[in-house]
């Protein structure tokens, strides 16, 4: 990403894209699926100051409906920016956000939303409903399916790796003497 | 709410409706009003354990734009019940849920909602939008308007105390000597 400046031997301005912050959001993902969560990752990123919230998907290790990876990562953006509203802020998410993360959006006024696989059953961003078209007080920019493929991927493993464990747990091994 | 027996002298069953449970909503709300915020109160009532959750509006003291009345109390409701179905709760809220609220309720797979107020420019329940009419994987029961207006007239009370005082601080006071 970082390249030197021939002249000066500096490191110029970093380049980082759409694509970056979402492979960003795809680490953040295999940390979840590293403790058995179904792998989502979120990252918020400011326009001048960069990163500033992070979260992954915790549902079942916390026993909580709302520990998804954006609101985390909406959480922790508010408690670094000292404010309600995500002003100039874009949130990076590796699965289309359903409709709480979607509203949560929404409240928080984030600018623009970039998310990696389409949820086909869940999605509130164009698969099952466009939260963003309806009529609220405020509507992001969405840009959808960024790395989508990888990110997509990312959840087809972990689901396929989950089903193997399950099978392997239900065959019956006969006890040794 | 409680009668005494004629015969047993003994206090009969309580008898708890959607309008006590609202009333309690209420009380909440006024929680809410007296640190400043907009009087929003929340309530998880579980069929056999009773009230197993409560929340307040804290948006703007805490500076969050997730901690609406709705998501303390459905946070609470899974600390207290230890999982994050909360099946067999009902939510009472005494303004229309939002869309985060709406989906955080489809989330947490809560029975009924009931609320008070309509919410012409937010709500996600009937006024804007009909979430729970939604494709989801989850359905809860709608009942809207009960103590609809005392909820309206406790909003509407807060917002006019607010007019009168950010009147008063515009008003130019001379210095005295």
């Amino acid at each position: 990403m970082a390249k030197t400046d021939e002249k000066s031997g500096c490191l110029q301005t970093l380049k980082f894209t759409d694509e970056f912050y979402m492979g960003l959001a795809m680490y953040l993902a295999s940390l979840a699926a590293n403790i058995g969560e179904v792998p989502v990752g979120a990252v918020v990123v400011h326009r001048t100051k960069g990163v500033v919230g992070t979260g992954i998907n915790r549902r079942e290790i916390l026993k909580n409906a709302l520990y998804h990876a954006e609101i985390e990562a909406i959480d922790s953006s508010c408690k670094t920016l000292g404010g309600w509203r995500l002003f100039e802020c874009d949130l990076y998410v590796t699965l289309e956000p359903c409709p709480m993360c979607a509203g949560a959006i929404i409240n928080s006024r984030i600018r623009r939303v970039i998310f990696g696989a389409y949820d086909v059953k869940g999605g509130a961003c164009s698969s099952v409903m466009s939260m963003f078209d309806m009529p609220f007080n405020h509507k992001p920019v969405l840009s959808p399916y960024i790395l989508g493929d990888k990110c997509s991927a990312q959840l087809s493993e972990f689901f396929k790796a989950l089903r193997k464990t399950k099978k392997r747990r239900r065959r019956y091994i006969p006890p040794t003497e």
